[in-house]
Parts: C-alpha cells; sequence; structure tokens
C-alpha cells in the first residue's frame, strides 16, 4: 500500500522536524515568510495554470459552482494569500513567551513557557488558499503541519506546497515542517488519524460529514472547526435602527460565513413593530424568512419554520425568525439549538444583557453588535486559523497563541520530595 | 436496555444543571464542600461497611492484593479525604477571573472570561477516593460531572455519590451536578463516549487498557492522563552526592506513581565513579537493575535491559539504567522512548540545563531536582485532578484552573462589519 508508507513516513518526518522547531527563533520564521511572499509571487502564472487544471477536472466532474468558485484562485486571491503572509509575519511570536514564574517554599523556581505543540494535521476540502494560510500561522507559532486537501484540488496544492517547502529550504529551515497528503483517498485519511504517536492535533475544517468522520474516526485530539448556527435576540427594550442595523448586518453581510445570523429571536412586546420593518430589508436584499406561528400572525406572507429550521446553519440568504415571551425562553432556545458559536442580544437594559452573558453557552457573545465580528482580525489576533466550535484548548477564534502549548521548567538545587 | 435509559438520562441532567453551574457563587460552592466534609465524617462507619463489600467481593474474585489495596477506604484514608476537600474549599475559585481586555478601534470591547468547561466524564477504576477527589475538583470549577468507576467498587460509590448528592441539596444547588454510572459495563462506557451532545470532556484516569479504549471509542475531547516513563540524565559535569540523592528519591520514594524515574540515563565520563554508588543505594532498597551493554561492563551483576524496558512503566522498584556518550544522546533516548511527562537533567553546567530545557519535548522539565515534583499541589495548585499527558488544553497536573474554558464578552454600540 504505496499511500500507507507515504502517510507513516509524512508523519514521521514531522515529528522528528518538530523537535528542531520547537526552537526555531522569530527571525529564522520570519525570513520563511518573506521567501515564501517572493516564491509566490514569482510563480502566480504557475499556480493559476495548475489551479486551472483543477478547475477543469472539477467542472468535467459536475461539481457545484459554490464548489468551483472555493476552488478557483484568481490573481485577486493570490493578492489576498499575499497579504495574509504579510500580516502573519508583523504578528508577535507567542513561542518562549514566560507565562508565569513562581517560587515555591522549598526554593524551587517553577516556569511555565509558551511552546509549539509540535504536529497539527490539518484536513479540509477545496479551498487551495487554506494550504498557505493555515500553513502560514503553524509553521509562525513554530508547529509542523500535515495537510490533507481534498483531491480536487491536487495540482493547487502540488504546486503551493513545493514553493512552501522551497521557502523553508531557503530561510534554512526544514522542509519537513510542512507535508501534504494527496493520495489514499478516505482510507488516507483513517490512517493518518490513527498516527497518534506522531500527531498532536488535528483541525478538520469542513462540512457536516468530513467533521463527523475526523471526530468518529481520530485518536488524536481534535479541536472541532464546526458550524455556527448564530441567533440575535432583540429584547423588547431597543433602539429600533439600532436594531434593525445589526440584524441586516448579521445575516446580509456576507451569509456564507459561520459567523452569520441564522435565527432572529423577538420579544413578543416589539414583535408587531419591529418584524414588518425588518422583513422590508430583508425583502429588499432578497433574504427568505421562514416564521414561527406568531411570527406568520405579524408577517403573513412567508413560510412556516420547520423544527429542523431552528437547527439549520443556511450559510445563505435565508433566515428562521421566532417570537418569544421573554429573555429567559430566547437564552433557553440558545443553549438549547445554537452551536456555541456567536449570541447577540440587542436591548438597552443592561440586567438582560448581564443574564444573557452569564446564561448563554457559547463562544463569543455580543451586546449591540453584530454577530459578524467573531473573527480572529475583528478580535486583535491578526489572523486566525479558523474558530473553534469546542469548548478545550481553544475557543472562539484560533490565533497563533491558541497554536501553541507550554512546558513547566522546574530549577532546583538538590530538592528531594519528603 | 436499562443502562442505555440511565447513561442518557444522567447526561442529559448533567447537561442541564451544568448551564445554572456556570454561575453558582464561590460560597454556595464552599458551602457545598463544607456540607460533605460533614455528612462523610458523620457516615464513615457507613462507608466503610460499604466499602467492606467491595473488598470482601474482590478478594472472592482473587483480584491482585495491590488492587485490592487501592479499593479498600480507612480511616486514614478517609481522613485524607476530608484534608482534600478543606484544601478544595481554600482554593480560590478561577471562575469568572477576567483573563483579558481590550478595546478594539471601532470601539467594541471585548473581554475574555473564564468559565466553566460543562460536563466532565470520569473515568477511572478502582479506587473510590477518586470519586471525592475528582468530584469537588470538577464542582469547584462549576463543572457537572458524571463518573464512572470500576464496578468493583460500586457499593463505596453509591455510598459517596449519595453523601455528594445531599450535600449539593443542603448547599442549594442541583444534584444533578454528580452523576454515577454503575450499570451496564463496557457498552455502556463506549454509550457514554457517544454522548458529545451532552458531556464536554472525557478524563480516563487508569490503566494502558482503559486509556486505549477511550482514546479510540471517545468522540468527545479527550484529556489523557496517561503513563510516565520518567528519565533522570546524570550529566558529566555534577555535584556526586546531589545527583545520588536525586536518583534515589526520584526512584524509591514513591516507585507506583507516574512521576517516578523508570530510567537512568548517565553520562559516559562519570558513568564508572557515579554507577558503584548509585547501585549500592540501589541495591539496599531492594531496587532491580537492568542496564544497557555498557552499564553491564561497570555493574557485572545486573540483568541486561531489552528493548523493550526503555518504554516501560514499571511502577515498581525496578529501573533501567544506559549509559549515554552525551548531551544529545540522552535527549534523543528521552524524546524516542518517554511519555512526555517528568524529566530531569542533574548538572553543573547551565547550558547544558538550557539545551536540555529546550530540546526534550515534556510536560515538566527539572534541573537539579527529582521527577517527583511534577503534582497539582507541589505546582502550587493546591490539589489536582491528575497529570495530562497531552498537550492540548493542559499539559502537566491539573488544578482548578485547568477544569475551566472561557468565553468571549462583547460590548458594542452598534457596531456593523463593513
Amino acid at each position: 500500500m504505496r499511500w500507507q508508507e507515504e502517510v507513516i513516513e509524512k508523519a514521521k518526518r514531522a515529528k522528528k522536524a518538530s523537535l528542531n522547531a520547537m526552537n526555531y527563533t522569530t527571525y529564522q520564521k520570519n525570513k520563511f515568510l518573506v521567501a515564501l511572499s517572493a516564491n509566490i509571487s514569482q510563480n502566480e502564472r504557475k499556480i493559476l495554470s495548475a489551479n486551472n487544471k483543477d478547475v477543469k477536472n472539477a467542472i468535467k466532474n459536475n461539481y457545484s459552482s459554490a464548489f468551483i468558485d472555493r476552488l478557483t484562485l484568481t490573481y485577486e486571491r493570490i493578492s489576498k494569500i499575499l497579504k495574509s503572509i504579510e500580516i502573519v509575519k508583523g504578528l508577535p511570536d507567542p513561542v518562549g513567551e514566560k507565562i508565569s514564574e513562581i517560587i515555591r517554599p522549598n526554593g524551587l523556581k517553577i516556569e511555565k513557557i509558551r511552546t509549539p505543540i509540535g504536529v497539527i494535521g490539518i484536513i479540509y476540502e477545496s479551498r487551495p488558499d487554506v494550504t498557505v494560510e493555515a500553513s502560514i500561522l503553524c509553521l509562525k507559532s513554530g508547529n509542523c503541519v500535515i495537510l490533507r486537501g481534498g483531491k480536487e484540488a491536487k495540482h493547487s496544492n502540488r504546486m503551493l506546497v513545493s514553493l512552501i517547502k522551497k521557502s523553508l529550504v531557503e530561510a534554512g529551515l526544514s522542509e519537513d515542517m510542512v507535508n501534504l497528503i494527496s493520495s489514499g483517498g478516505r482510507k488516507a485519511v483513517r490512517y493518518l488519524l490513527s498516527l497518534n504517536k506522531y500527531i498532536d492535533l488535528i483541525i478538520p475544517r469542513g462540512g457536516e460529514s468530513l467533521i463527523k468522520t475526523v471526530v468518529e474516526e481520530s485518536t488524536i485530539p481534535v479541536i472541532k472547526h464546526y458550524k455556527g448556527v448564530c441567533h440575535t435576540y432583540v429584547d423588547r427594550d431597543v433602539d429600533m435602527n439600532m436594531a434593525l442595523n445589526l440584524c441586516y448586518n448579521a445575516k446580509v453581510h456576507r451569509p456564507a460565513t459561520c459567523n452569520a445570523m441564522e435565527t432572529l429571536l423577538v420579544h413578543k412586546d416589539i414583535a408587531s413593530s419591529f418584524l414588518p420593518l425588518m422583513a422590508k430589508m430583508f425583502k429588499e436584499a432578497k433574504v427568505e424568512m421562514r416564521g414561527c406561528k406568531r411570527t406568520l400572525e405579524i408577517l403573513p406572507d412567508i413560510n412556516e419554520a420547520t423544527e429542523e429550521d431552528w437547527s439549520t446553519e443556511y450559510l445563505d440568504l435565508i433566515i428562521s425568525i421566532k417570537v418569544v415571551d421573554s429573555l429567559d425562553e430566547a437564552i433557553e432556545h440558545i443553549n438549547r439549538y445554537g452551536t456555541m458559536h456567536s449570541e447577540a442580544i440587542i436591548t438597552n437594559n443592561r440586567e438582560a444583557v448581564n443574564k444573557f452573558f452569564k446564561e448563554v453557552d457559547a463562544a463569543a457573545l455580543f451586546h449591540n453588535a453584530s454577530t459578524r465580528f467573531t473573527d480572529g482580525g475583528e478580535f486583535g489576533m491578526g489572523a486566525e486559523i479558523g474558530i473553534s466550535t469546542d469548548k478545550i484548548h481553544a475557543r472562539g477564534p484560533m490565533g497563533l497563541v491558541e497554536l501553541t502549548t507550554y512546558k513547566y521548567l522546574i530549577y532546583g538545587n538538590g530538592q528531594i520530595r519528603q
């Protein structure tokens, strides 16, 4: 089985490289980023032509236009990749940071120091820009990376990974820091997920079935970047214009993102004044609305939402709307149907904010702001590898710091345990 | 299937309770600890008699004496449990701590606040003291807990959990914060590990086969408390007496613990002077020594170590000894055979320490101190739920802080994403 040898060989190489990579300096890692930027710029045409092979195959195989859009690289997308490299170069390197230092009564000095995690496996789908963006974040934080992209992007990924490897070598780093697994299909993924001796963390980025496979098969720790069924709750005491603007932004600005609003919850006391205005704006933006029974009394022209709607991430210009009796009902609904991603309350009542912030269990809670702000850049991290919907290790946007762990360094002068 | 209903019912109850438990005050949680202390004291005889049933069964079923020792409660062990409760009561409550606060250029204020994880499943073996000690740490940090102890301890565990529930109620907290699963055997464990909708984290504590099952079956994030194959490396430039004392302590003080030394590495330049003295001390303490070929040239009376020895956690008065050419060889050996737990270097050479601390990949690295210090109490955490051998979320001793996650609270005044 050639693919099996390929996978284990690459995992072993990455593990070995990771022991050196723990101690690469910021200067070395930034040198790599500079080289990568130059190599991508100088090979734009080659990258686009490799990508074109993938796109042609995808068209031939009747993939959806959304899929082909995610797969396609353009000069514009490449310049976005170059901008990401520039941003990551400018970010502070978290490795080596002293998190804490204590001296114990017995004289032991205990330092807690930030270190890279080691080897990170990224399992993703068709987007070749992820190949570069995930790699540079892992590498800048001193980690090695094993990339498993979709087979549909294999020509693009091979070209990009060859440029990353070239740049590593130019910067004097080990080219084994980056490894692309491209053969073996699902079997190779399953095998990869069993190699807990060599890989320290798996980050799956993709749709429901990919995440499900990874969670079920992996013996390696996983941080899920799962779906966002995000809510905005409009309380009874609000600034009407602000509420309309925030809800519009949360739904319409970029509906295909995980931090877009999927369900609007409205307090019953304000529903009859708020919903008709909101519906007018949504209608103009071609948003399909699906409402609960009480919403339909106010907006008789829209369809009724089914039970399934409340847990659906549309990723599209569709919204479900529910009128609630109280803040408590809103919180209950969110804790039941939400995915612990981003949840907003719009209100002028500070007590309601406090209650909402305390009782809703989610990574990011917003008061009078759009859920669209859940983002590494917007949170001041500079860039993100994704948004964790897990509670272990990292919650919400994951930047460089979230790609590290720590070790304890203990300095003694002969202490023994009594 | 009665057990299946039991497991899902308890998981659902714990999840529901966890939403309230996120916001319990320190006062309430300490009130519970006070009640628990009283209830355990007042029911010592009942606890011991329940435990006696388990012990009698275990004897009847021919369990090993080590197993029966772990299973057995005594007045002394109960007073240790009471002391743990007292310690945990005195620990600062990490929940609600503001980890950071920033104000973004657009005016959004982003607070990062420490919160409980939610529902934690503890899967362990025969020790009934774990039932109380794991529970109080989870509860003090605002988490709910599902306990799955060994069936051999079922009478003890039922008694202890009933006292915990009673104490929760007396403190005005939900008794659903603690749940014991005692039926269904392995099948129940497997089913529990699939309930990722209700359980946020699994902590397995136990031997190799338990950990392996959990890692392979769980779709819930797992933090392993796995074995410690810990090394001490004696460099060429050492204080001989200190080196002898530290190695003796690391091996002999409590050989059955995960932070005890299993392998001694000795620099070739010092081996012939150090090893005979060390061997004399070990012999007096009845430590069985197994050496590499070069060790055998110095200590001809001991047996040769096999390849398997280098990765064995003896948990006993046995040690493997290897002579190495250099610090590099020692580091390579540790990174190859170690379990990333606790590793020590004994040297007077500061450069050697720096290299060792940089290049060895483990949770705790010691300079001139015994590996036995890897412990929540010794690290100033007050108490620990165990020692993580993972790199994700928590590494090394896990105290209250490591049993928390965080959420972002974002305060706006109408900000929308451009």
